[in-house]
């Protein structure tokens, strides 16, 4: 039987997705984990694939693996420190993870008095088919690309989603690196115009740890959903922390029964 | 000038608070930092000290360091990863951080469908005065020890929230699961009664992830408060991995401008 998992992780504690000799990766532990168990025998026999290879310190909630195996792999891989499964599916023969619909990025940045407006304005020109060799770094692939949507969601926190069949190499982080700077006031819409058009323009790169692949989707498949108990105490716990540090009177927060003197 | 710095972080990034040799430590970090940045010349000269040396895996939002400096310390230490500034005060000379007025640690539990009722029991027996040799790792200090409180909160996640002048090692969580082993009715009210009565008995211990230093409460001192930007950013990625992830209706989340087909 062949299987497609979502997996879930927090980039902070691995070297990237993508298996290294002697680092910490999440394919890495994960091919770990399956081969230990005893549910493949061998990455190959497995036809082990996956969706995308996040770089180190990129969160995912939807990350998608495939393989074969005899057994449901989800309650091994639910057993991992870090590394959650967020669903699964059966799935035929040939299924490769790697041809989705859609990949959904999300990126996370604290609002600091930025120009949203024209943030907004910056993000529209991203959409659509354009040449990103400004917005990536050069591999092999073609840098002529189709964005479906950048949407700029702001309040506290900005969130900047990204709907696409396929990234290239450090894209939304380009991208994103380049909306900040026009939100900055530092980059003209101008510029950004001028590097869709092929001028090669360096905007930088937005940091790693803000960044989640929120999903990827495939044409006619959906998944169990699966919701990691690890995922409900971190928000929990970040939740009370929020509440704590801003609103801390002690006694009352902590259900204080005898006075403290 | 001498500096109360309320500290946070994510234990599971670290070796325990206290320093070790060639092991990444709270405690290790932090002076790592400041003697890096030239705010302390060395730890015997600043008077580094702690207010709890906390396990490694255990997390914190507001453990207490103190140190003399020439300059205020927030800043360098508001720049690493996984450690957070939560708070500052200046304070008297021979301020010793683990002098406290009492220390708030809350431990957290998915509700598996434990026997609560029998919990809030089990909880009540540790408030007061007791031996708490069956329930801490021996060491040089006096198993005879105060609680003020041990309060419980139920809901889909359980919370257990300790408050006692100090705390010794493992306290936590070894009454933790004694009090997870009567919700599961693995255990008896009664063996805790004994237990607490000098008789030994093993009720195993708690695992270290799930428990954070809320806080630690001086007398007749209040604390500049900070809310690192990190612990916004990790709530809002960990609410959004739930909503996401329970509900997910993707086109509608990522606001999808153009159909995916």
């Amino acid at each position: 039987m062949r299987y497609a998992i979502k997996i879930g992780y927090d980039g902070s504690h691995f070297n990237g997705f993508a298996m290294q000799p002697d680092k910490k990766t999440v394919e890495g532990e994960i091919l770990k984990r399956l081969l230990k168990t005893g549910i493949i025998k061998s990455r190959r026999e497995s036809r082990f694939q996956y969706a995308a290879r996040t770089d180190k310190g990129v969160h995912a909630f939807g990350n998608v693996i495939a393989l074969d195996a005899k057994a449901n792999p989800v309650k091994v891989l639910s057993e991992m420190e870090n590394i959650w499964c967020t669903g699964y599916a059966t799935v035929k023969e040939g299924f490769n993870p790697r041809h989705a619909k859609a990949k959904i990025y999300r990126y996370y940045l604290i609002n600091e008095g930025y120009n949203i407006k024209e943030m907004e304005k910056a993000a529209k020109l991203f959409e659509g088919r354009h040449d990103f060799s400004s917005f990536s770094r050069r591999d092999a692939r073609n840098p002529i690309r189709e964005i479906y949507s950048v949407r700029l969601h702001a309040g506290k926190i900005i969130k900047i989603d990204f709907l696409a069949p396929s990234f290239l190499w450090n894209q939304v982080r380009r991208i994103t690196a380049a909306i900040i700077a026009i939100g900055m006031e530092k980059a003209s819409i101008e510029s950004i115009k001028r590097a869709l058009n092929g001028e090669r323009i360096n905007f930088g790169i937005a940091k790693a740890g803000n960044l989640v692949l929120l999903d990827v989707v495939y044409e006619g498949l959906s998944f169990e959903k699966i919701t990691p108990d690890e995922i409900f105490l971190r928000r929990e716990i970040y939740k009370d922390a929020l509440d704590y540090i801003m609103n801390a009177t002690h006694s009352r927060n902590v259900g204080l029964t005898k006075p403290v003197e």
